[in-house]
């Protein structure tokens, strides 16, 4: 299999949190994988799935695109294999795609889509400006005005994984599904396109993120980002 | 079994978010109870349970309180019957749990709290304004001192919760479960403390918690909720 999976200048960083799904998903599943650096602006590499967003993954002749339907995906075609979202599991995995992209990504957005511009490829950096400014109605360098404020709304939004995870070690229960690895591409994203971090070390969310981390060889740790003096890693 | 059940002045209202999950859990099981109604000054009837909050749910000599403790319980003690929480589906069901009171009773608290202490029993009324206002920093009648701002709060904390009911009829899929009576609960102590919708008609929202007022004989839709000219039924 062949993952398109999203990379920064620098290709050794891989930031889309859609992506880090799959590549937690991949490795829950024991699946190995080639991983094919691309950006924004290479529609025409994934043009077979009709669509211009990544992950896109391609197993012998398919071409799956969208996180949730590769995840599916993969429970099919590998039932044997330890499930991505367990029979029962789909209600609530659904719910937690949805809360982790309405209620986490517009604030996090804000708060590091002057970071992600400033790691892009040269060819990805008009396109990004662009369609970006455009969602947000403002200049990336003005998407938070009021960087604190924002700050104590992730901490708010993050109310109900923190009170989660405290309660047990993964959102799946005691081992991770897709119900964990779907608000871990989004942090991981946050982690791989900046040097500092957004969460407090003594809140239940990092001390779960930090189990998320260690997950499969420590695959999330191992991951690139940026270093505090430039976008280069 | 027998079910404590928060009660207004007037009897017949019967309020309680965690009690109405319970309602629609035992309704699901297919399991009668005789419905008992307490206040919230009645701590001396739920004194078994070593607590002051109900639901407080009486199996034989068993005292159970505590909606999640109690929706595992009746998994557990009628495993023939449909399950609440799916195998798998626990932990998206905890996470229900913890968005429905850490995203949505907040705000919805604020917007309804005074309505509440309306409808309340004499005996009731200075207990739960001393404590309210003591939990909310300020008087009931100015809990919400910008209520359309808390209506678009509302509308925003929703979002999760319509995009999931927009892809499939009910939180837990085809079929309810106690991850779509978490929620319901939830919406159900606003309609029956209110004579007020807080929903737009057309919100993906309004349209579940119609299949879910439909539900077991329309056992929500035929709760009594206050009328438009005072407190009483």
């Amino acid at each position: 299999m062949r993952l398109y999976d999203l990379a920064a200048a620098d290709e050794r960083i891989r930031f889309s949190p859609y992506c880090w799904r799959i590549k937690l998903a991949l490795a829950h599943k024991g699946l190995p994988v080639e991983s094919v650096p691309w950006r924004f602006t290479d529609k025409e590499a994934i043009a077979p799935t009709g669509q211009g967003r990544v992950p896109v993954l391609v197993d012998g002749d398919r071409w799956l695109h969208d996180s949730w339907d590769i995840a599916l995906y993969l429970d099919r075609a590998h039932p044997d294999r330890p499930r991505l979202i367990a029979e029962g599991a789909a209600g609530g995995t659904w719910f937690m795609k949805h809360w982790t992209e309405a209620s986490l990504h517009p604030v996090l957005l804000r708060l590091i889509v002057a970071d992600i511009h400033g790691i892009l490829a040269a060819q990805d950096q008009d396109y990004f400006r662009t369609t970006r400014e455009k969602a947000l109605g403002r200049r990336l360098e003005e998407a938070s005005p009021d960087r604190a404020a924002d700050c104590d709304l992730l901490h708010q939004a993050l109310e109900p994984l923190r009170r989660t995870v405290a309660g047990q070690d993964f959102v799946a229960g005691s081992a991770p599904a897709f119900a964990d690895y779907i608000p871990f591409g989004t942090l991981q994203w946050v982690r791989c396109v900046t040097s500092h971090d957004l969460l407090a070390p003594d809140d239940p969310v990092s001390h779960w993120f930090t189990r998320m981390l260690d997950l499969y060889d420590g695959l999330g740790r191992r991951a690139p980002r940026p270093s505090p003096q430039g976008a280069k890693a």
